[in-house]
Formats: C-alpha cells, structure tokens, sequence
C-alpha cells in the first residue's frame, strides 16, 4: 500500500484513501473495542449516573510548541472540562479538519499524542471524522474533541456553583500564564534564554485525587482562554457574593513574568491549560490543599484568596503594589489562537 | 450594546465580546434549560439505555446552497448517523470555528436554521464553543456537531449489521446525487435552468416511522460522503455475503443526471445527505416500504436489489445498459468539501 507523506484530497473522500488513513493512523492509535465497531456512532454501555456532555475545537498556532501540541491540548482540554464538573471523564470524539498539503510525520506525531494523553487519563477515544479542505483554506489542521462522562449524584453539586458562600477559599494548583506565554514565545519566535514551557495537562487524576473522601469543593473551573482573571470575574458576575484574591499569592513563573512584561501582557488574563480554580468550604480548605500538593500536577498549588459578603458581583484583586482593583471581564482579544 | 456586523477575533477570546456573542446569537436561539446551565460541560439526566456517541465536521463551500446551509448538514449529519444506530438522537454540541470578518448576518441565518432543525427533529443543542481565525486562515465558517441518543436494547442488532443474510432487500428513501450536484451547481456558479435542491433533511422521524413495529430492519447507514456507491460496497466488503442492486431502480432526477454528465460525475458516488440505505428481511421489506412512502421524505423509496450468497464481499450493479459491473470503493477525491 502506498505510503503518503502529505495530506492529500482524497484522505477526506469518504473513499480509499480515507479508509486507509483510518484504519492505518487513526484506528491503530486509539484502538479500543468501542472504536472497532466502526460504525456511523459509537455504542457506549448506560449508566446509572448522570452524564455530562462537552465539546472544544482547538486551533492553536503553531500545532507544536514546548510542552505539547495540538493533540496534547485537544485531549486535556475536553478531558478537563469533563473534570471540573465533577464528572469521571469517560468517552472522546475526535474530529480532525486538515489542510491539504500537511505533513503526514506531524499527523502522526498529533495522533500518538492523542493517544498517549487518552490512555494517562483514562479515557477512550471511541468515533471521529476526517475532513480535509484545499491548501490555503484552513491553516494547518484543527481539532475539535467532543466528551462524555459521568457524574455520580454526591457530585451534582459542582457544577452549577450554587453552594458557593462568603468565607469559601479559592484554590489554584499552580502558576498561572504559562500556555498563553509558551504559544507566543514560539509563534515569534523570539530569542529568550529561558524556554517556557506550556502546563497542558489532563487534570481528572488531580482532581479526583482532591475530591476523595473531600464533600466541600463547592464548585471548579479550569482557567484556560481568558485566564484565571476571566473565572474570577464571571465567578460572581451577577451573585450576591463577590471575592478577592491576592496577587502575592499567585505563582507567576520568572520568564513568564518578564515576557509578558516584554509583550504588555497581563498574565492574570493569559491562558492556562493545566490549571483549576477550586472553591472549597473553609473548613476543608487546607485539607484540599495538601492533598492538591501531593500530586506532581498540585505541588505549587495555593490557597489565593477567598469568597466575599461585601462587594457582591465583583472580583477585587490586592496587588503586588499594594493597591485593589477590580478584575474585569476581558472585552477584546488578548491572544488569538491561543487553544 | 455594540452590534456588530462582523466577526471580529475578539469573539473568540474568551471575554466579553465572546459572552456577549454567546448570550445574543447562540443561547437565544438554541434556548433549553440544559444549555441554560452555562457550565463547562452539559449535565444530561441518565438513562438506561445505551449511548449513542457520533461527531462530524462540515465544511462545505459554499455555506449558503440551494436547499440549505452548512447549520442545516451539521443538525441533520449528525441527527442522523445517531438515527441509523437505530437509536433516538437526543443531544447535540455545536463547535464553530470562524474566520475574522465573516458577516453576522450570515452568522445568524445558519444559527436560526440549526435551531429550527434541531426543533423539527426532536434533539436539544446543550453546549457549544466558539473560535474565531485571524482572515485568510479558514474558508469563512466550519462547524462541528457532535451527537448523543439513546438506543434500546430491542434494537441493538441495528448498528453493528450482525444479522445481515443473503436474501435480505436494500431499500434506499429516495433520489440519489442530490446534495452533492447542488453544491456543485452553487459552487461554479453554472447556469442551470432546472435549479437542483440539495436533500439534506433530519431523517430520524422517518426511521422511526420505518422502525416502529419492526423487527426486520437489520442494518441502516446514510449515503452521505462517497454516496449510495460506497455504502454498498463496504456493506459487504470483507463479509460471508455480497449484494446485487440495480440501477434502473434508483431514482436519479433529471437534472443530476444531467450535470452529472456534463461534468463527468457518477451520481452513485454523489453525496447525499438525506438518504437512508436499509437492509431488512425479505418478509419485511415491502411493509417497510410501504411505511417509507407514506413520510415525505421517503415518497420515492423503493427496494434497488438485495444480499446475495454468490460473491461474497462484493457489490454488483445490473447496469442501465444492460451490463453487470463491480461497484468499487472509491479511490480519490470525487467532490472535495461537499459536507
């Protein structure tokens, strides 16, 4: 059978070529039984539990950067979506749109990531499509992983945050900007001695590690496009509470810092995609923290400010200055492309 | 507010011009509780049926054809490859992905057509997500759906095909090289006097209508990709059967054939995105038939051949011309972009 070393067309017909390029790439990665029955859907088995449904397409540039590409984010961003509800992230979709022309290696590369991220995290991917547009009409490849999982009734309460009361802790796992800064240090390609690295990353072991035996986390974000700031102020948009946080606290890594500074930057609002925003009830709050540091993914995490009576509906940050202000919602666009 | 009359990147960013895109475009239309939860993955009641779980990019050009638009396929591909399970599709995400510049008000003309045909069809749109590229860097609008149903366990056999034997009838609803003719009349701009209307339609009330009652349906798929050609000839590719259909049973309108002539096209190879090919028992297919032809949408159904013992694993066609040929699976590109 004849190898292709670029996209062509024909991979996105419906016909030969798409059927080799399933069943050579795509089928032989994310091979599982689910996958295997090759249907026009996948049959997954019920559940007594609740389920949870996402989607995100993802067209991040450039698809490879430090710390990850494209796959990595395709998968960790669904399966973190899945997490933060509170859901055991189970099932993923995964629809590939590519620019004819692409680089057969880099599939390659993609889809072994996707893989390998699936199987860490637990999760099968179990139906896909493939679409392939004329050279010029998309950039590169894109795309979008949609996931199903399930969420026992004890954690309903998580996702919809209405639990949520003055004197509950904010919580982050780690540093904040790095995925944002990573992208762009890479898109252009400037000379900094430091590499930064992006935090992509599936949260689901991390977060299932902090829910055991825990009843008090009252509700979670992951703080990817439009950064910690943007979950922070849509947190108590329109809430009888608002909070404030301490900019002392958050962890902002030295070469982030210094190239958003560079770039005008403000690293409250760059992107994350390893990073989740716990609400959790001050009584377990320290609890939560230590088992967050035990995992490789929490060990920087820390309790960064917390839920408020006064100023309901707003944010309110102490800065490293020694003023407050409010943190608003982000009006335009900071960094396209960013996921 | 400001109204804007085109995307801008901003409305990808994940701040405000994003919510605001998201509470004015799509939560007004596609308004149901579940997607009224805002959270970051759709909470969805349990069932105890078994999932159906399917996703398909679209990225036909142009967006705005006769007979539909690009949200019309993304609600009815995926509506129906859950319908062919056998399952009842339920639940639909929505991923857009646009480019800079594109007009608002085309924007919400495919909104207000996925709305109205996820209504018709039975099915909530629950969560969504929105990117927006920088001009030049994608052709003006791909949308992902993907698709949960719910299948029973009385039609479980449906979706793997298992039950499939010699004897059994192949029934298509209808015309063949409707959608794919229609996007190449509107994509070249060819001045045809008879106007070709795509027949991109939900098809999950007609099968349960063919469904209801019957237990001899034994496998289904839409012919939409590759069209009734290549469903035909990977029904029997590898399998202990083979299938004789013929062609003076399909319908092709006159106005297909014709430009499919004149571009040199096979219209069994057209795209299709409103047809159903089943394969039922022979004591079932003219009661299943009957049923077909009372829906609108499968007024022209008929019975185009049946499986056969002899040559397993192929798929033969009686020709127009009196000839028999070998129905092969497509090799290249046919139509690129045609969904």
């Amino acid at each position: 059978m004849k190898k292709h070393h670029n996209i062509l067309l024909g991979h996105g017909s419906g016909g030969k070529l798409t059927h080799d390029l399933i069943e050579q790439l795509f089928a032989s990665r994310f091979s599982n039984p689910i996958l295997a029955q090759h249907g026009d859907s996948a049959l997954l088995p019920s559940s007594t539990d609740m389920i949870t449904f996402t989607t995100d397409s993802f067209v991040v540039d450039p698809v490879v950067f430090p710390g990850g590409n494209i796959g990595h984010l395709a998968v960790a961003g669904t399966v973190n979506d899945l997490a933060v509800s509170g859901a055991t992230p189970r099932y993923l979709s995964a629809g590939f749109i590519i620019e004819e022309g692409f680089p057969m290696a880099t599939l390659e590369l993609i889809v072994e990531t996707m893989a390998n991220e699936a199987r860490k995290a637990g999760v099968l991917i179990v139906t896909g499509d493939t679409k392939v547009v004329d050279k010029g009409k998309c950039d590169k490849i894109f795309i979008n992983t949609s996931g199903i999982g399930f969420l026992s009734a004890d954690r309903n309460h998580i996702s919809g945050g209405g639990r949520i009361q003055p004197g509950d802790k904010i919580i982050i796992n780690g540093s904040i900007g790095d995925h944002g800064m990573a992208i762009m240090a890479a898109r252009n390609d400037l000379k900094i001695s430091t590499e930064i690295t992006s935090d992509c990353a599936c949260l689901n072991h991390l977060i299932e590690t902090a829910l055991d035996g825990c009843s008090e986390i009252k509700f979670m974000r992951d703080a990817t496009r439009g950064g910690l700031g943007t979950v922070l102020s849509e947190l108590v948009a329109g809430k009888p509470y608002g909070l404030l946080v301490d900019e002392t606290r958050f962890l902002v890594r030295n070469n982030v810092r210094g190239l958003c500074e560079m770039l005008g930057f403000d690293p409250l609002y760059v992107a994350n995609e390893g990073k989740v925003v716990m609400i959790v009830g001050e009584r377990e709050a320290d609890a939560v923290l230590s088992r967050l540091k035990e995992h490789p993914l929490g060990e920087n995490a820390s309790i960064i400010g917390e839920i408020t009576q006064s100023h309901p509906g707003m944010a309110w940050l102490d800065t490293l200055v020694g003023g407050k202000r409010i943190i608003e919602m982000l009006s335009g666009e900071q960094l396209p492309r960013i996921c």
